[in-house]
């Protein structure tokens, strides 16, 4: 265990001894890379294969690396759950990182402010106890519901960047969501997508807080994101390589409607989208089709006009504004 | 034409007939990318093929991506050539970017200042006017030399990033060298693999300019990296899968050496090595065995100590400082 993550290498026991591996591809995310060198070492005593660190970005299980013939035999991700949906060209095992909190200590101050009955949901490190907040929270009085994901997440109540079906299917069933895992990142996700309350259960500030979103101004933003498209001449449709995060058949089809429409629009393949890469090409705006969150989170690290799938078709008049949503894998994801 | 640089496209004419793609992937330099649109659309009219942009990183011929099976039949890239000993997935057609110079605007202010016989190297754009600038030289009385290059060049007299074996092979014959190309990057890989004077025939500042160089200065700070390397009780081997940067096997040997000192190595497998990714694995220090020019040239952008394989080894004992050398494809390189 390291600054409180634990890591359980039992769960994998079964998948190592059928692949045998004798070299393996270690991905952790970025908040896990300090650990690399321990759990490599404990990797390679205790299944007696070499370890090669992948340094590049992981952010997620959408995000396997596909490794030059030879170099290994298999790839252990570290922090994430499969998606099952998705298949790599190596086999890649999952090893999840587990951070466990003492619940009641979080509780008491939440009690009081939420109406049952709740959704929960929470992150790949959390889902280990969604079975023990349920009954820390049906002590106190409040009700709760779980909700099934897709064939991207792992278990009920778990959700994903791209993915908060969980939390879609019991939305008109639930007063609000709270989420078991830091950070406002996933909390955003799922009032995008369930326009429900979201509270955290937040690991690292050790209390339970309620998002603040401002629904007004990010649909004002988002509008004027699709302004842009609509008077743009030309437009790059961004396609992701990463193996579980390619649309290629929407991207295909928003293509033709970009040319249907008189615009100039070209197909960008690409393995990490990187705001000072894309502005070299000069388009007038861009199209991503890749992780639904990056046109939406990382809108201000980008020097150009990001929309989502949704917002191009709006402004080629093809979907009416009234039925604007955010962008996820129900949309265009073909298996 | 778009400033000033031509396209030949009659050049990959034959391959393209005999590879018939349906569907292109199209790689352009950061310095082209604004020509995308209008290179693309060249491409699809004249062999009737889907043109996808690449909008990662594109370096070099070294780098060639690996595009995921299925989604195109070939890969183009601008503005390179051809490096005959790598071999891609994909086949790969070089369409050399030309730029044509008026030599003779250039010459008067140099002839005067330099010594027979000079060598000449060129890069990429600038190989098919060697011959115009020698002739234009012997006018002057000024006598040239070119060098053989290595299977890793296209043709006698091209330099690239890592590889200067064309002015390498005729360093002690030449009092210095003539740079057909602009900017100070292969001005000093020139210097630094013959230790000559280099004068630039700068495109860009349109004047013959002598390359200066404080070698003292850089020696001293390559020495304070080896210092640190030798304090470093972790280092990770960083090697490339980028498919003409690859050199496991010299990373493999660095990684045994680390070892036997008693110290903790670790591979790190990179496809782009971006500065912050670095920092999050917190070794004490690094050792590029990728693009040799990384280290040397970009160590500013790095917040981590970054060496190159030979200094590491200086640093374990197993070369003597005064056999110092920078890093180049003749290192560790295996065909």
């Amino acid at each position: 265990m390291t600054g409180g993550i634990e890591i359980d290498y039992d769960v994998i026991d079964d998948d190592m001894r059928r692949l045998k591996p004798e070299r393996v591809i270690l991905q952790l995310p970025s908040g896990m890379r300090r650990m690399a060198l321990d759990v490599s070492e404990r990797i390679s005593r205790r299944y007696g294969c070499d370890v090669v660190l992948s340094g590049d970005a992981c952010f997620g299980a959408c995000d396997i690396p596909s490794i030059p013939h030879g170099i290994a035999d298999a790839i252990i991700q570290v922090g994430h759950s499969e998606m099952p949906s998705v298949r790599s060209e190596l086999p890649a095992v999952f090893l999840p990182a587990r951070i466990t909190l003492h619940l009641d200590t979080y509780l008491d101050s939440i009690a009081q402010s939420m109406v049952s009955p709740i959704g929960i949901i929470a992150t790949s490190q959390h889902l280990h106890q969604i079975g023990k907040l349920r009954e820390a929270l049906s002590r106190r009085g409040i009700e709760t519901l779980v909700g099934d994901g897709s064939t991207r997440t792992s278990c009920p109540g778990h959700v994903l960047g791209c993915d908060y079906s969980s939390a879609k299917s019991i939305a008109s069933s639930v007063s609000s969501f709270l989420l078991l895992g830091g950070g406002r990142f996933h909390a955003i996700g799922a009032r995008l997508a369930t326009g429900k309350r979201v509270f955290i259960l937040d690991p690292e500030m050790k209390t339970v807080y309620e998002l603040e979103v401002d629904d007004e101004s990010l649909l004002r933003r988002r509008h004027a994101v699709i302004e842009k498209l609509a008077d743009s001449k030309t437009i790059g449709v961004i396609v992701s390589t990463k193996i579980g995060q390619m649309r290629m058949k929407l991207a295909e089809e928003l293509l033709a409607e970009i040319r249907s429409a008189g615009r100039t629009g070209q197909l960008l393949l690409v393995d990490e989208l990187l705001p000072e890469r894309l502005r070299e090409f000069g388009f007038d705006s861009y199209v991503s089709t890749a992780c639904p969150r990056l046109a939406l989170d990382d809108s201000d690290r980008f020097y150009d006009i990001l929309g989502t799938p949704i917002e191009l078709l709006i402004s080629l008049d093809k979907i009416d504004w009234s039925d604007y949503r955010f962008d996820d894998w129900s949309f265009g994801w073909k298996e």
